[in-house]
């Protein structure tokens, strides 16, 4: 008996860097490494929606968020599961335009490695005052800047999902004490102590290295605002590898450029690509890095499938997915 | 029955950095630490010789070398042990000035912490590429550097002393595969695999990262010439935390300017302070640090004095000192 096969059509856009676009290639590698799944899917792939409307009447699954959302109900009635291939879906929020009982997930968890080994440099960066190092680079000045040891320190973690276990296991490996901050204060083994986020205000003075790694959500938008800048040690680094408006950046280059913070590495910023004119550019202090901080270079969509081939072992076989995203959190 | 103490003169000078000076107040907390053996002790410190001669009549023990050496036999008669508080010694190359009989060691242990810290970011600053990240942030140009994974990658680690061991252990902490270069190509706990300098050439083409890790001896001279650096993989980066001249640091500069190379982060360098004409300061993909990866900005006397108490104590019991420095090889 032929089994109706499962109709899954895949969105990428050109709008975003090569590595993020899904090819043929890539995906008949995927299900090499999946065959048996593989089996059981009918596939199409589609750029900027070329392929998009033609698809969606039979389409049970999504993979990619599509740029026009509206009337999915009616233009895919057999949809059940849309995967966004991003971790942060702040770009899509609110999910008015998500038909009823269809499920969307992110793709949590293909960016720890890669949040690790730049959150281990990262810390690093801060307390060796690596970025004075770099201005003195720039002006050919030969300064003998020290630095301590930075075993020991603290590192307070907001966030504990995918970015923020991973920033933990970093502190923690570089020898860390780590304070977790999230909204719930469940215990992690990553972080030495979990508080929630009502208590963020009060561990922030035991920092020595703030890092966020918070999605963007209403809840979370101005987190780290002037009034948590100002809790800080004179001393402490902020690292964003969350979402830029999570933090107060203004406020944040103003204690910077009045070196009342030791230090700052953004991989996110509000806007981006960062405006030319923005003050953050010229910042002491300041290191800035293009939000490439969690992306495989080489493997990204290769991980992106493998973890979306795990989720559809699930939906295969009736269990819940993993990594829904709570259309009232956001998140 | 009282018994002699042992007569030690501490030499500091002013023209290193604050964070060298042996102060009375380091050394009186070393001996709160080791009381026992601080009782046997009959200690002076000078500052640029300034008691030097007065006390090298009775002295035992040196801790600092002196700026002015000859003829130390006849003014120091009684002196049995010379230690400096450098891991370097090339500065006191050769050992023509010390007497038949003394015993000179060196401050090696001191730096493995901290260097381990700094090889942790520095792996992670060329994997990134940082350098290119940094020099984009000059010129508020917003480009997706993305970089791959650094898990399963090659780090040839050439010394395995307590640098080199720092290098090795922050490569296997970051996921590297780590082959040791070393004389005698004896094995190392940090090393996968270990060969002899003779084998240097035939590991480098396997090389992501070469982490130069030795002293500057005659044998070290040089030792990462054009010939070895051609021998490099294009996208392969250079650390240097060891000494500037073993490698050929001009022509490491011409190849990262040609783009031949991924980056380069160095420690150390041929003339330090390096001289404000040094085409190394603008070399693309090069970042510079003023030799700061391995000294503990916070405690370095007292890491220091707590190595040399750990000696003393082999010392007064007739067992042979550890980190002695062999005069034939400079180290």
């Amino acid at each position: 008996m032929a089994v109706r096969k499962l109709r899954v059509h895949i969105e990428s856009t050109r709008k975003k860097d090569r590595l993020f676009h899904v090819t043929r290639a890539h995906w008949d590698a995927a299900c090499r490494r999946h065959p048996a799944l593989a089996r059981r899917l009918d596939v199409t792939l589609s750029w900027d929606g070329d392929a998009l409307d033609a698809a969606l009447p039979d389409v049970d699954v999504l993979i990619g968020v599509p740029a026009v959302r509206d009337n999915l109900k009616t233009r895919a009635p057999k949809l059940r599961w849309v995967h966004s291939p991003s971790a942060g879906v702040d770009g899509v929020l609110p999910l008015s335009w998500l038909p009823r009982g269809v499920v969307f997930t992110n793709n949590s968890g293909a960016h720890g490695v890669k949040a690790e080994q730049y959150m281990s440099m990262a810390y690093h960066l801060i307390n060796t005052r690596m970025a004075a190092m770099i201005a003195n680079q720039q002006r050919k000045r030969w300064e003998s800047l020290f630095s301590p040891s930075i075993i020991g320190k603290t590192a307070v973690v907001i966030g504990l999902g995918d970015l923020g276990e991973a920033a933990a296991r970093a502190a923690k490996k570089a020898g860390l004490k780590v304070i977790g901050v999230r909204r719930s204060a469940q215990k992690n083994c990553h972080a030495d102590r979990v508080v929630s986020y009502k208590q963020l205000d009060r561990v922030l003075p035991q920092a020595d290295f703030v890092a966020v790694a918070v999605p963007l959500t209403p809840e979370t938008r101005g987190m780290i605002g002037k009034k948590q800048l100002d809790l800080l040690k004179p001393t402490a680094g902020v690292i964003n590898i969350g979402r830029g408006p999570v933090v107060d950046n203004a406020a944040l280059a103003a204690k910077l450029r009045r070196g009342q913070l030791g230090g700052a590495v953004l991989d996110v910023v509000d806007t981006e690509p960062l405006p030319a004119n923005s003050p953050l550019w010229t910042t002491p202090n300041l290191i800035l890095t293009p939000h490439v901080s969690c992306d495989d270079g080489e493997h990204y969509v290769d991980i992106t499938l493998d973890l979306w081939f795990a989720n559809l072992a699930r939906f295969v076989t009736g269990k819940t997915l993993q990594h829904r995203i709570n259309p009232k959190l956001g998140y």
